[in-house]
C-alpha cells in the first residue's frame, strides 16, 4: 500500500491511499476553509461527553453531483485517487479546537480528537459492495492506518471508523464514503463492551453456538445476526479469534475481512431491491485495552422494503430496544438472498 | 378524579379517568383480541435486555380518522370519556407473556410487564398543549394514578410514561394519547441516572445555576434546555424540589406541573409554526429508590424547520451525540418564542 501525506490550505491533513505510487501534481486552485470550535459539556446524569459543532448546521447539505465535494478537485485537489481520507472541514472533533464559551454551568473542554473522511473511491457512485475486491482490500487496510497513526496521538483515547448510508440515516453526501472519529475519551459504547470483555470473551463463547443465525462464514470470519440484535436487520462481522482490532490482522485475515464486508453489503442490497441503508461502525478495543473482541455491527433502519424503524420513547428514554423481527427470522432471510 | 376498571373480551384492562363521575354505559359490539408474545433476550455486551415483540409488524399504521382506533367505540366501547388508559393490543410487555422461543443461546424470559395506551382526550385531534387546562391536570393525575398501580405490581422494576408524537418519530396513529411501560428490569438509562443521583443531588446543585438555560419557570418548577443537551430542542421540566416522582407532588404541585407541560409543548408549536414532534418521556425513580430527582425530558428530532436531526454512527455507534444547536441558543429561542 502506498501513501503521500499532504497539507490543505487552511492546515488540514489530506492523505492519499493506493495500491500504485502516488504521483499525480497536485491541481491548482481555490480551497474552502474548515471550521474548528467544537466543544464538549459534561452530561452529569448519563456520566458521558457530548459534543457541540454549532458550525456543522451549514454543512453541505446534497449537493448535485457536479458540485460534489468528495470526487477528485474539490476536497482532494488531484485528478485521481483510490482511497482519499481528509480532515472533516466541519469537524465534530479537531486537532486544534477553540476553547468553549465561558459561563457554562457544566464541566467544559475543547473537541480534541480528529474528525476524519474517508472517500472510498475517485468514482461518485457505489459503494463497498461495488468496489474491486483488490481495492475494498485497499480500503480495509486505510483502516489500520488510520487507527494507528490516530492512537499515536496521545490525546486520542478512542477510533471509531463508521459509515451513515443512505438519506435514511442522514446522509448529506452520496459519494461512497466512511468517516472516522477519534475521541479524546472513552464513549460509553466502547466503554461498556470494554467492561463485559474484562469479565468474559463473551464473543468467543457465542460464536460456537450462532449456527441459526450466521449469515456467511469464512475460514476466519462469521457475518451472524446477533440473537439479541436491536434493530431488524442487524448484522456483526467478527473473527472467530478475539482480536482487539483489524490492527492484529495478518495478511490474509485482512483480505478475508474485505471480503466477507462486501458480501454483507451484497446481502443488504438485495434484501430490497434497493441500497439498504444503514449505520456501520468499527467496534475495537480502546487504546491500550487488549482483551476486546474486535467487531463490525450494521444497524439498519428499516423494519421491512417501504416501514422504518424509529428510535422513540423506550428506546431513547429508558435505553431498552423493542425489536419488530426475531433475529432468527431476519438470518434466514439475509442467508437466502443471494 | 374518578376511576372505573372494567376488563375486555380477551383479558385487557381498560380504566376511564374523569373529573366527572363515570357512568356510560358500555357500547356492544365485536372486539379485536390483543396478542401476547413478547419475551426478552440478553445483550451481553451491552449488559441490557432487548425485547422482542414480533407480532409489532402487523399493528395499526396511520388509519383514516374514521377508524381510528382510539376514538369512542372502538378500543374505548363508551360513547365518551375523559382519559382512558388500556393495555396495549400489540404490547412490549404483558401481564401474562408467552415464554421465549426454545435454543435461544443466550438468557431469555417472557416479556412480563405491562404496555399501556394513555388516550388523552375523546377528540380525535388536540395536543398535551390544546387540552383544557382542567383536562391536563387530570391527565398527571392518571400518570400518577398508573404509577402507583403498576409499582404495586411485583413484577415491575420501572415505570415510565411516554410520549411520541409526530409521524418523524414514527407515531402510528395521530389522535393524542401516550403510552407507559412498566418494565421488569431497571432499563439502561435509569440505572445509569439513579447511580447519578445516589452520588449527588445533580439537579439541586445545577439549578440555581441555569438562568440563560431557562425557558419557563413557576413557583416549583423550571423549564429548561440543559446545557448538556443531546438534541438541538432538547427540553426539561423539573421540580425545584427533589422529588422522586410526581406521586410526592402535593395538588398545587401536580396543577403546576401540568400548567408548566402544557406551555412548553405550546411554545414548541409556535417554534416552527406547526406541531413539533417529539419523544417525551417521565424519569421517575425506578421502584424503592428514594434519591432520585424527577424530571420530564423532550426530545424533538428536528435541528430546524425543514432538518432532522439523525443518530447515526457517533450516536449508534459510540453513544457519543453531536450537537449542532448551542442550548444556550435554544432557550433564547424557546424563551422568546411565545
Amino acid at each position: 500500500m502506498y501513501k503521500r501525506r499532504f497539507t490543505k490550505a487552511d492546515g488540514r491533513a489530506l492523505y492519499l491511499y493506493g495500491q500504485r505510487p502516488i504521483d499525480d501534481a497536485r491541481l491548482a486552485g481555490p480551497e474552502t476553509p474548515g471550521h474548528n470550535p467544537a466543544h464538549l459539556r459534561w452530561h452529569p446524569l448519563l456520566n458521558t461527553w457530548v459534543i457541540y459543532a454549532a458550525h456543522r448546521q451549514d454543512r453541505t447539505f446534497l449537493p448535485p453531483a457536479e458540485r460534489c465535494p468528495l470526487c477528485p478537485g474539490h476536497e482532494i485537489p488531484f485528478p485521481h485517487f483510490e482511497v482519499a481520507v481528509f480532515e472533516n472541514r466541519f469537524p465534530a472533533l479537531a486537532r486544534m479546537p477553540a476553547p468553549p464559551p465561558p459561563d457554562i454551568p457544566i464541566p467544559a473542554r475543547p473537541g480534541v480528537g480528529r474528525a476524519e473522511v474517508v472517500v472510498y473511491t475517485e468514482a461518485h457512485q457505489g459503494s463497498i459492495a461495488s468496489l474491486t475486491t483488490a481495492h475494498r482490500r485497499l480500503l480495509v487496510r486505510v483502516w489500520v492506518d488510520r487507527y494507528r497513526e490516530l492512537f499515536a496521538d496521545e490525546a486520542v483515547a478512542y477510533v471509531m471508523p463508521f459509515e451513515n448510508r443512505g438519506e435514511a440515516v442522514g446522509v448529506t453526501l452520496h459519494h461512497p464514503h466512511g468517516q472516522i472519529y477519534a475521541y479524546p475519551f472513552i464513549p460509553p459504547v466502547a466503554a461498556t463492551e470494554a467492561d463485559a470483555f474484562a469479565e468474559r470473551p463473551v464473543l468467543l463463547e457465542l460464536l460456537p453456538r450462532l449456527r441459526p443465525y450466521t449469515i456467511e462464514e469464512t475460514r476466519a470470519f462469521v457475518a451472524f445476526v446477533p440473537p439479541f440484535a436491536r434493530f431488524p436487520y442487524e448484522v456483526w462481522i467478527a473473527p472467530k479469534r478475539q482480536h482487539p482490532g483489524p490492527w492484529t490482522f495478518d495478511e490474509a485475515e485482512l483480505d478475508e475481512f474485505a471480503d466477507i464486508l462486501g458480501n454483507v453489503v451484497r446481502r443488504y442490497d438485495a434484501l430490497f431491491a434497493k441500497p439498504l441503508p444503514y449505520v456501520m461502525a468499527l467496534h475495537a478495543a480502546p487504546k491500550g485495552v487488549e482483551r476486546f473482541h474486535f467487531h463490525v455491527e450494521f444497524y439498519p433502519p428499516m423494519r421491512s422494503q417501504d416501514k422504518r424503524k424509529y428510535l422513540a420513547g423506550t428506546e431513547l428514554g429508558a435505553g431498552t430496544f423493542v425489536v419488530d423481527v426475531l433475529p432468527e427470522t431476519a438470518a434466514e432471510t439475509l442467508r437466502k438472498v443471494l
